[in-house]
């Protein structure tokens, strides 16, 4: 099956999970679970799950257990996007073309929601059903705590915060971006080698190549931003360039930019290749970050 | 040593231990880590802590480990103050007598030094030093964030919110504050439990006590919130009235709402008689519970 076609694929497969693992909204609080269900079945291409359960595949682990880790990702990144989208942050009120959560209904139940799909996430992964070896569950825990936390996810929105109006040279806006959106797509190829009790050698490919994926993948978000239309994004466009945000793009100019990201693609492929043919799917993963048009 | 002595010696410890843990402010997102301290060391009574601890002695659990969690278990509690505190939650200017996290900073930091409160804390209690055994430490995780999550304390920060303007029954605040407050305390005493490796019996016999203990403890600060002098409670005082919120005093009336603390405190105490001298300290904390002045 071509990429695209079990992306789409593998997305209904993620958001039947999803559904079934979130709360049906109940008694007085009843809004936090809308609002929670809201943030996370918006759709999305569904990429950080996509890449825990092909990176599992390769150990043939169970795809029950992938997809709950893949969906406890899914809900790390939503809550990020629900909290970073608040006034107070970056003010969105959109997001993949819908009502952001805190314009749907209200600023206070989006903090909420974002704090219960974080806390969620850790329910899910550390529960039974998502493997049956407790020393696998706990080594997911403190990975993804590690990848969302300080010096991780929260740690590079700080950052992104502290650099309004403060120009980054190229050696910080890579460190921000590993950071804010690269830890959390290493924690994915991780979470694969994790669950199926690869080696350590296995786990530190998995976690080059998701190194250098997040970043192709940053680059081409903001050639996206520049280049791209509202309507493809989904959100507003040039919106970095108008907050004075320094990005890849207004660093590196368009063509080089390009460049960039199309040898960091190269270089995530050659982290897989002792993985053999096993790793394809990753390899054309690479290919479609830096190509994609949305 | 008498309670009231033992709890300050211990906020001594505890702070030292939570001191160790917090990250040292650094690079471009250090105000974060500085938001963190700021709202984690704020000082407080520290009671969480001391329930886990206090519970893992009856099991001889060594204290390296229950400090760890109860280290996290205050992360959990400050992240809540925060986030509670923002204007667009219950808009609370200061806390414990200093400035409210989100006034010392701003509401951005504050946003995100909770998220990563909440996420250290799954990190610290996923981390091989909490317990050797990786079946305790993934039993810690989901008790945590089902205790913290939307049946537990997110789902009572939103149904406090949606009950403004809705004078609660009695069933219906006792649910509330069972959610909001008391899953975490029963947390807690679990937590000594399972890090002592309890019997199933002896697990639901501390959950119970917490449970009665939580509600005494959610009662007794309705009514210092309306005896009490700001001096003494360190924040704004007759403010649940002014928001025109049900309480358990403005429901039951002082007399019977004292009344009903110290019947849950000795509900709470009899839950312990299988425990023999071993519970003494959880018999007096029930008791402090309702007795405090602060």
């Amino acid at each position: 099956m071509a990429l695209p076609v079990a992306l789409k694929a593998f997305a209904g497969e993620i958001d039947a999970v999803l559904d079934g693992l979130m709360d049906s909204p109940y008694g007085r609080e009843a809004r936090l679970f809308e609002a929670m269900r809201h943030a996370v079945l918006l759709g999305g291409k569904r990429l950080r799950p996509f890449l825990v359960v092909v990176s599992a595949d390769m150990f043939m682990v169970s795809r029950d257990c992938s997809l709950r880790v893949g969906a406890a990702v899914e809900m790390v990144h939503a809550y990020s996007l629900v909290h970073d989208d608040l006034p107070c942050m970056d003010n969105d009120d959109f997001r993949r073309g819908k009502l952001a959560t805190h314009k749907k209904f209200d600023e206070a139940t989006a903090v909420l929601a974002g704090d219960t799909l974080l806390t969620k996430a850790f329910e899910i992964i550390g529960a039974h059903e998502t493997h049956k070896l407790a020393e696998v569950r706990s080594d997911l825990v403190q990975a993804l705590a590690l990848a969302a936390g300080g010096h991780g996810m929260t740690g590079g929105q700080m950052f992104d915060l502290e650099a309004e109006g403060h120009p980054l040279e190229m050696p910080e806006i890579t460190r921000l971006q590993a950071m804010k959106t690269g830890a959390l797509l290493e924690f994915c190829c991780e979470a694969g080698a994790i669950l199926g009790q690869a080696s350590r050698l296995q786990r530190a490919a998995l976690h080059g190549y998701a190194h250098d994926l997040g970043l192709a993948f940053q680059i081409t978000d903001d050639l996206l931003d520049v280049e791209g239309h509202a309507a493809t994004v989904g959100k507003k466009v040039g919106k970095d360039a108008a907050a004075g945000k320094a990005t890849f793009v207004s660093i590196l100019g368009i063509e080089r930019a390009r460049q960039q990201a199309e040898m960091l693609a190269d270089q995530a492929i050659a982290h897989l290749q002792d993985f053999g043919a096993a790793a394809d799917r990753l390899r054309e993963v690479a290919r479609f970050v830096v190509e994609r048009e949305s």
